[in-house]
């Protein structure tokens, strides 16, 4: 029986390359610069897996998203020529607290609560979480973080530690996702899994996911779909 | 400049002893038992301070408040002669995830979430803080307990540790209590202060605290008195 959700966030349920891009313009008439800001925005997402990975694997010690994505940005500017002070880049930086949801978000997690508790489970740091959601009215009935446990998923701890943190047993808890190794990991950890597609995570040329409509316990076309799939 | 302001949770948002008496009376009928039931709120709410502080001193390890007041319950049954079975003790025991708030409690925070992150800064843990905001609509930014630093209340830790969990100074986040203790503690800890009367948290003929009017940064009657002064 589920009981309660958690949600990965980062394109699950906010359009993180849009918002970005939308930063980084703003950012760049500022300066008055122009480049390729979507390609940008993309690599400074592509930094953000490695340097992960880098602190699960303990070549760093524990270490926010909101500074790995700072230490990502700084590289990327300076590489692109581009000077900025520290207040400005931390402005930018910020863009990640101020991401926009997918259209659908709110009105399905919304309903998803009124059966559901409904709770985060992010690599984002705690602030990030409560900062975004409060940009964009996320109805969260908790925010809990990797940095909780101070373990990136897809470590086991971060999803074990979320059940134990709301004190259910892990089948009682279903991570919801957009990213099918997300979901594996969970299901590793003994958790529900469903899948919800996000076809325009990385924008419109990139091929959506391939994925089975059987290889997760549920498949659904966005969070409305999820509400009704689930009978909230 | 106060960004965010933390609260304490029994006896300042929710009115605990009115609503554990109501569901000891419940609980009484079901058995077909007269008991005097504030006596034992009183005494159930008054063995949680010293458990804490056996955790406190080391001489428990890290406890979760909801096995500490099962601990205590089960104690008191006990010299009651009162014979219960674990589902009915265990669900006796999530009364305190059940707890009505006091009639300001939601209008108020309603008022300063506009304006401010509010969060939980409370000895319960994350599940009970979670269900109690579901079961009372207590519309919180984010949910942080003393079990996340596993450092009770009054220890620095907590108090230090919910502002780096916000990524905030310690000066830019305020602890809202009833208890002089707890804000003495959160002073000590270089957060700001703001004592709200709640004279009824102990019952009828108990003395309300004798705070001065300038012992802390703010005094406020009640929430919305607390979102006048705070410009909410």
């Amino acid at each position: 029986m589920v009981r309660a959700l958690a949600f990965d966030v980062f394109g699950t349920v906010v359009d993180w390359r849009s918002s970005i891009i939308g930063e980084l313009e703003v950012f760049g008439k500022s300066q008055g610069l122009q480049r390729d800001w979507p390609a940008f925005a993309d690599s400074w997402r592509a930094g953000y897996a490695p340097a992960m990975d880098r602190v699960r694997r303990g070549e760093l010690p524990w270490t926010r998203i909101d500074d790995l994505h700072r230490a990502i940005l700084v590289a990327l500017l300076d590489a692109a020529g581009i000077r900025a002070g520290d207040a400005e880049i931390d402005h930018l930086n910020r863009a990640w607290h101020r991401l926009d949801p997918w259209p659908d978000s709110v009105v399905g997690l919304t309903r998803l609560k009124q059966r559901y508790l409904i709770t985060t489970l992010s690599n984002g740091n705690v602030s990030l979480l409560t900062n975004m959601a409060k940009h964009a009215g996320l109805p969260w009935d908790c925010v809990i973080s990797a940095e909780l446990f101070r373990h990136y998923k897809p470590d086991p701890e971060a999803y074990q530690g979320c059940a134990e943190l709301l004190d259910i047993a892990p089948e009682e808890l279903t991570l919801v996702a957009a990213h099918p190794s997300d979901l594996r990991a969970a299901r590793a950890a003994g958790l529900g899994t469903a899948y919800v597609a996000r076809p325009l995570e990385y924008g419109p040329d990139r091929a959506p996911h391939d994925v089975a409509s059987d290889a997760f316990d549920i498949t659904a076309t966005d969070f409305v779909d999820l509400a009704d799939q689930l009978g909230a």
